[in-house]
Formats: C-alpha cells, structure tokens, sequence
C-alpha cells in the first residue's frame, strides 16, 4: 500500500532524546498480511500523568471511548497502539477487544486496566483480533526497548513517514523535555485532534494543568490542519508526564515555568500537525492560509478551513493555477461574515485582489513563481474587523484519488 | 478543455416542446477566444411572471445581486446568460457590465432594464467586456429563433452536454407545458440553488406563488445535489411563466391545479439537478444516498451531505470498493445526532451493517456487483426518528483532478 516517501517529508527523522519514565517497545502482531512491526507498547513509570484530547465523530471507536473514560482518572502506566485495523464500529466485540488489551498489558505491568491506554488505526469494521493482540503484546513486553523512529514507524498506515518532534522547557529552574509521535495522512479534517498523536515528557505536570495545556495547543495545531475534511473516528492525541526531571510540579498557568511548559508542548504539536499535512495523502504542496480582518478568530478559523477543505482551491495548487477567484469562492461559501468588496486577497507576498477586485495592472508573473514551490501561502483579508487564524493544508492530486480509490483491497 | 461526454449522460438531448411567449436565440460575443455560441438572448412575452432562487455566497456575482433586486418587481421581458466569464468579483466594473447588459437588452425591446435577468458563470475575477456583451447581444437580437438544445449547449462551461427537461400539467382543465435548461458540472455545492437553470412555462402563475412553488422545488432538487461541495458565486436558478396557455392564473397553493403544477415543476428541476450530477466533473458513477431514521428531516439532509462531500466515501465509489466505514466515518463527523449502535448501512438492496456492526455473515459478493453499475445506492437508517432525506452526487475521480488542476489556463 505504502506509496513513495512524500516529497514535502522533512530530509530525516530528527534526533530525539529519551524521556526518562517511557519505554517504548515494538512487535508484531500481524494484524494485517504484512511483516512488519504494527503494535506499539510503551511502558510509563508510576507516578504518570495523562491528558488527552479525542475525536469529536459521533461514531467513535470503542478505543477512544476507553481512553475518554481512563482521562477522567488523569493516571497513565502505559499505551498500546494497534496499526492496521481501527477496530471503530464493531459492536460488543470491539469493546471486548479493548477490555483485553487493557487487561492483558495491566497484568504484564502490575496495574490497573484503566492505566493502560489503547489507540487503533486501520480499516473501520472490522473487530480487532484479540489473540493476535494478546500475542504481540506478550511479545513486546519481553522485547528489547526501541528507538522513537520505530515506535513512529510502527504506528504509521498509509503515511509515507515517520513523524516526530521534540522540544524543552525551563521549568523552575529544571530542563524539561518533551518528544511527540504522530501518525496521520489521509481523514483528516478540522475541528478535532487528528488521527493518533503521542506527547511524552519528563516534566511533573499535574494532569488538570496538562489537560489544559494539551488542549490550548491542540486548537492552534491539530485542529488547523486538514488533508481532505474527512474526520476519522479514532482521532486521539494524548500528552503523558512522567515527573522524572524533578521539577516542582506546575500544577496551573500560575506555576513556574508552565508558560515556557506550554509554549514547549505548542511547538511539539505544531510541528506534529504540520508533518501530518506534509504527509497528505497524494500531497504536492504544502499549503499556508492565514486569514485576518475577521469579525473573530473563530469566524477566521472557518474561511480559513473552507479554503482549506475546497477541492476547487486544492487542484488548482496541484495545477500551480493562479486562480484566486476560487479563494473568493470559498470564502463566500463559508457562510461566516465577509464582504465582497472589502476582501483582499494574496499569494506568497504578491497581492492579487484588493476591495473586491483584482489589483490594478496586476502581474500573475510573481504568483505563478510562487506557486511552483513546495510552499504555498494564500493570504485573505476581510476588512471587516480583528479576527484572525492560520491554517495548515496540502493540494489534491492524482495521488490522492489513486490512493484512496483502491484503499481497502 | 471540454471532455468527452460523460459516461453519465443520457442517449440523447430530450425532444422538447416550444413554450409560448418564449423565443430563445443565440449568437457568438466571443467570451473566450473560441467560435462557439456563448450568448443566449431568450425573450418573454409581456405579462411573464418571475421567480429565482439565488446563492446564498457571500461573495455574489453582480448578476446575482441584479437579479434579487429585479425579482422583487416579479416580471421579466429577457433573460440574458453569458458563458465563459462570471463577472464575479470585478466590483464597479461588473456592476457597470451587466447593468450594460441590462440596459442594451431593454432597449431592443422597448422594455425596463429591470425587465431583464442577467447570469454569467466562468472564470471569476475578470469583469464582463461590456463591447463583446453589447455586440452579442445585437447578434442575437437579429438571429432566427433557436433550439432549445442550442439554448442549453450556449450556456454551458465545462459541461460536456446540454441538460434539459420537460413536464406538463392539467390545470383547471388546461395543459399547460415546462421546458427547463441547466448548466454545471463542478462547483456544485449544497442548500443553494446551483449554477445557472431556467424553467420556462406558459402557465399563468402569480409572482408569489410560481416563487413559492419554485422554492419548494428546489429545496428537494437544486439543493440536494452536490459534485465537490464547493458553492458557486452565481448560482441562479429563474422561472418563468408567460400566461399564454390562457389558465386561470394560479395564485396560491389552494388554486386549482397548483398541485399539479407543482408537482409538474419539481419533476423539471429534479430531473435537471441529476443532469447536473450526471455531468459532474470527472465522474463515472451516480450516487444516490437515502438517509431515513433521523431526528429531523434537516438533520438528515445534513447527514446525506456529509456523505456526499466525503471524498474518502467518494474515492472508494469510484474505486468500486464497498468500504462502508468510511460511511459510519462521514456520518459520525457530520455533527448531527447520531449514536453508534442504532446506525445501519446498505448498499444497494444489501444490508451491510445494522445497530452498529457488520451483519453476520456479511456477504460482499452483492455488493462488489453492485458497485459495477453506473448508479449506486447507499441507505442508512440512523434509528432514532423520522427524519428523512435523499439526496444526489457522483464519484471523485481522477477526472476531476484533472479537470481542476488547469481549468483556467
């Protein structure tokens, strides 16, 4: 399935440093006709704090409803993520499915069930293997413990790369580290965490400040991206704290150092996101839309995902079309405020449209460079008041179609 | 840039009756440098009644807005429909083009400009070349009389054939005729009227009535058709009535033979809103996606448009593949009231999955046979009302990309 390494993927997997706490370790499951590692198991010492931000769909998938429940307890020992089956809309069995692979990893572990968290991506509808899971999980545990690039590698599907991040933080005088995985190329869409992200940090976070912080940045990260408006039903991103750099706990945004703590967990999602639209499916271009003059920063996130989600502005980047009446379109469509002839609008730095209308001796000759980057910005402007978002999105091409027509065969 | 015709389309353009006090013409104002017709000047008779169901973007073409003022006077003497060029977002230059245009028309029939309906739909950004549309018009202010598949073929863009229908209707003892001509093909959208349809009839019908009833039509037709979801600035839908099949004039609901008539219309623009899917930009397959069981009949029109839009459903019609968890997955994000457990799926006349999991011993081979056809159905039942809704698309193929990458160049 597995296409050609995108061509907007960053030159390497960054170098990482381990977080003292987390163990990961890799196996083979086997969930699909495949030989390669697809169940992620990573242990978290006692003392773990969780947070964790999850699918909105009203069909979610039995993981994300364990994961909902286990929150509520803010205690993390483990996570187990399950590449290649989603295990969403399966009934009774899924739910089984889940029970066991909590229980079968709190046994390895000495916990609770509700400690362990389980994510799973895949195809929808059909039931997780329970004896397959049990096996590879058997097997992790004995395993030797495994670097992040396996561990992102392994909870990949049809992304072409594996995706990470790192960050720190001072923290009342502490270093404290964070590194992020996420995997996500294709059902991605707005308003929700996407897909399956991981955050691991040494630094004492207490898990009401974490959940705080975790959803902040997931609003101005995971939530401003989109490959195709498509929203999937196992969408999860969780934040785990270990405590092992010692630092005093940041307990709320008064707390020493939780401003530098949050900015840190910021950066990790941003970049997260970012490299989940790097890895749009069938991408070509990443996409850039800032939008501004907005009569608020929510109305300005939706123009900016309207473009963002219109396959009439995506193929038009595929095609590096200077087409900007398509933006205009969009943006009409949005059914939020705007004016026509107040809008202005431009690509990288060159303004085409100006108060409903195209700029005066307007000369695409700049645009058309532009756009045969990998990097496109469409910049809109409404006029109307101080309203303002950016989001993250990639074009729509050949590729995505071939992908997804033959997707599940 | 016009494709073969579409595997879609019907085998033949529909034998269609002359309407009394219409007379369509059209000339070549050369739009775009090709020799074609891209001018069709139809005139009404005086006494012709009005209705339109415009955009509802918030960046309406100049066109739209002329025609929402002129509706309000309810009678027309021309209609006037430019091909090749929106006018959209052109500011004062656009508005000066079509109240040009307007003027132009009024003045060869000794009319109001507020007498003349204009549309345009092509490439936005550019204003209307007001000596091409004023040579055009004179062109065709003396050219014989034409079809009315000249009339359809003049209007379109990327459509790759010319869509009609017609209906006729006892009322009070009279027959009275409609004949009806669309264009569109991509930037279909819903709950809008979409790109540019035209119902002519002889019947007499009051202005607030032949509205009501056009209204009523198109929230059944015109709006519950997408292709890509994306909504045009010009989307115009107009109908008018002559009065020359000597009726006693339909007033209200309550006249006699306003059910017919009614009836009569919807039949018309349906069967025009599925030529418009018929053409969509690239498809190969009809989809039609019933959605019963819902809190509200506008919960599951919304339900059935997420569906529609979903480009992961989509691809995987085009790729005949019968991945109904991207079905749950398009529902599930659709932000409407749905759980889980109390939703069934079909395709087709087989039931795939009911109270929230595939169906014991789920069979695929009917369904694989299904999906072979040119037309594929997709029920869900949510369980939780009787809220109901149908509504029309077609599958995303590499067509459309291809289409969309260099439409405008």
């Amino acid at each position: 399935m597995s296409t050609a390494r995108s061509p907007l993927a960053p030159a390497a997997f960054p170098l990482l440093p381990p977080i003292a706490g987390v163990t990961p370790r890799v196996a083979r499951a086997r969930y699909k006709a495949w030989d390669r590692t697809d169940l992620t198991f990573v242990t978290l010492e006692p003392g773990t704090s969780v947070a964790g931000v999850l699918t909105q769909s009203r069909c979610p998938s039995p993981e994300v409803e364990w994961c909902r429940k286990a929150l509520v307890l803010g205690e993390a020992r483990a996570l187990v993520v399950n590449a290649g089956n989603s295990n969403a809309f399966t009934g009774h069995r899924g739910r089984e499915a889940v029970e066991a692979v909590a229980a079968r990893a709190a046994a390895h572990l000495g916990c609770q069930p509700s400690d362990v968290f389980v994510a799973s991506t895949g195809v929808i509808g059909v039931p997780l293997p329970i004896d397959k899971a049990e096996a590879g999980l058997d097997a992790a545990f004995v395993a030797e413990p495994c670097s992040w690039e396996a561990a992102a590698e392994t909870i990949m599907t049809t992304d072409t790369f594996a995706k990470a991040a790192t960050a720190t933080a001072i923290v009342a005088g502490r270093t404290v580290t964070l590194v992020g995985i996420v995997k996500g190329s294709g059902m991605i869409a707005p308003d929700m965490a996407t897909m399956l992200g991981f955050v691991f940090t040494d630094a004492a976070v207490d898990p009401a400040f974490l959940q705080s912080a975790l959803s902040a940045a997931n609003t101005k990260s995971f939530s401003c991206i989109t490959v195709d408006g498509d929203t999937s039903t196992s969408d999860t991103v969780l934040a785990f704290a270990t405590g092992k750099a010692g630092n005093t706990p940041l307990v709320d945004a008064d707390s020493d150092g939780a401003d530098a703590f949050a900015a840190a967990l910021f950066d990790v999602c941003l970049s997260l996101a970012q490299q989940v639209v790097r890895d749009g499916e069938g991408a070509s271009k990443f996409i850039q839309i800032d939008v501004e003059g907005a009569e608020s920063d929510r109305s300005a996130h939706r123009i900016a995902m309207s473009i963002a989600n219109s396959p009439l502005v995506k193929t038009a980047i595929a095609g590096e079309d200077a087409n900007w009446g398509r933006v205009v379109m969009a943006v009409g469509k949005a059914g939020e405020p705007a004016e026509r002839d107040k809008l202005s609008i431009r690509f990288g730095t060159t303004q085409v449209a100006r108060d409903g209308l195209a700029v005066t001796g307007y000369d695409e000759a700049p645009v058309a460079e532009h756009l045969k980057g990998q990097t496109v910005e469409i910049g809109v402007d409404l006029g109307l008041g101080d309203g303002r978002a950016t989001v993250w999105t990639c074009d729509l091409t050949h590729g995505y179609i071939s992908i997804n027509a033959d997707y599940r065969s």
